[in-house]
């Protein structure tokens, strides 16, 4: 049985502390049910967290990085998946993911994984994300966009869509 | 001097009639600015009405294609790029594009390439965009997210934007 | 009835001036011919020196890039397209193009199209490459790689693939 | 200390059965040195056999598939990244990898990979490729091409590119 894969995505240079501490806590909560964690993988804000926070204890961590070399990549990732292509690696990182979890406000780079995630029919669930996102993410996305207030919201909404 | 190249972006398959007329007005606007029209290439929706209105007055069309082929192919594209590689062939639209229109309302595709293109530090005109559209992308992308009303008043910023 | 794409590789920097020479040639006789030229778009080398010949008789030319941004265009491509991909562009320049010739000997980025070629079942034109190239691509690609000597002789072989 | 990846290329459908054999204990020496094996991650040939010898001896695989779901997956990957890229995956492989080794005779998908790692300047050991590779790849690829006749003589090659 293969482990069931969960994409973080969130603010790199400009999050909030707020969304970086929730990040680190839903970080952990991944690697506590056993799933392996997807980011975009740089030491940056959301992403950086989210992976520290799987490393805390213990979980497994992949990154999909926009760059060519590890420049900009974070501690805390075990396996760096280098692709050289800029915000296109945004369309991996959805695919790849069982569940995608928006965590904070997030950015355009943000805005466009959710929306790939959509087109390409996978779940997301909006962890804190603002009200006008909760408003166009619901209504492009339907039943496949969820709004989570705390971190243990998303991993519920979580299992429910991984069915676990 | 080379032609300015202009994308416009909107609904497939679930376009509505009335984008769909507003596409072709626009497309041919485009052409007789001399402009290069560059779209997501398919035979559906806002992509092929855009090509058509653009070959109605003899303008130049680039189809930037998620396929291997030409399966999909407008009959209204010149110039078609087959990327073979699905939604992150909107990546490549954005970065091509010296402005991007968003004609009509548009889905998770379209929503994809907006935020892309604002990520990118493009300019985009929100053409008859939904109310949560115009409010999330304005959010999100500052003075970069123009509204416009009609294909006229698109041309119209599109040119404040590029000058000319 | 849409216009035949040729697609042209060859070396970048390290081009040796026969082949940058025989480039130019060759990029003035697919336009001659009415063809739509499309190349790596660099402003060295093989690249620019095809894309120069085409434009010297008014040709049309395509230019698919790497990077993000117009930095390394060369002058004389009409309709530059950025993929911010790198490498992972050449994928696009040999799905995109009807028939691909190889002018010169190349390095490792050229023998990476002239392979993607092959196994997208490409027709591939060797016009002056090394006799190593003509004997591993001969093994791997059978009746799908062609051997020509002279620009004349590549445009007589794609005239017969092209079937015009 | 991030654990080295390395990655194995070779035929899918068309791999000889002593390329298959020869995969799979190449897959079982990567995992006793503690390596992350890296491979296309189809079910299939040589990438196959690479991961199923991995997992033999409880390693850690990554495949980095060309299609959008799991639908090609080799049962012997523990970390599928679904890229819906096709052969532009080939490049983020090579750019992951620490190390490429060829394993077998390979064909045109195969030689794609070699020569977009050679561009990327990273090393690749050729593990019974054939002649007319050898002469080919060591022409373009210089030092960074190396030669091995057996699994073990690979393994070792990897380890004085790796410095460990």
């Amino acid at each position: 049985m293969r482990k069931p894969i969960i994409g973080v995505i969130g603010s790199g240079d400009a999050a909030r502390s707020t969304d970086v501490g929730m990040a680190f806590e839903l970080g952990a909560m991944i690697a506590k049910e056993g799933w392996i964690l997807v980011s975009g993988g740089r030491n940056v804000g959301v992403m950086d967290s989210v992976n520290k926070g799987a490393k805390s204890v213990g979980g497994l961590t992949v990154g999909i990085l926009p760059g060519k070399d590890a420049t900009e990549l974070s501690d805390f990732v075990d396996i760096p998946i280098l692709t050289g292509m800029g915000s296109a690696r945004n369309y991996i990182n959805v695919l790849t993911s069982n569940v995608v979890i928006a965590c904070g406000q997030g950015g355009a780079g943000t805005a466009s994984e959710i929306a790939m995630a959509l087109k390409n029919k996978k779940d997301v669930i909006l962890l804190n994300e603002s009200a006008e996102a909760v408003a166009f993410f619901g209504k492009i996305g339907g039943t496949r966009t969820h709004i989570a207030a705390t971190a243990e919201e998303a991993i519920e909404i979580a299992k429910q869509i991984l069915n676990v």
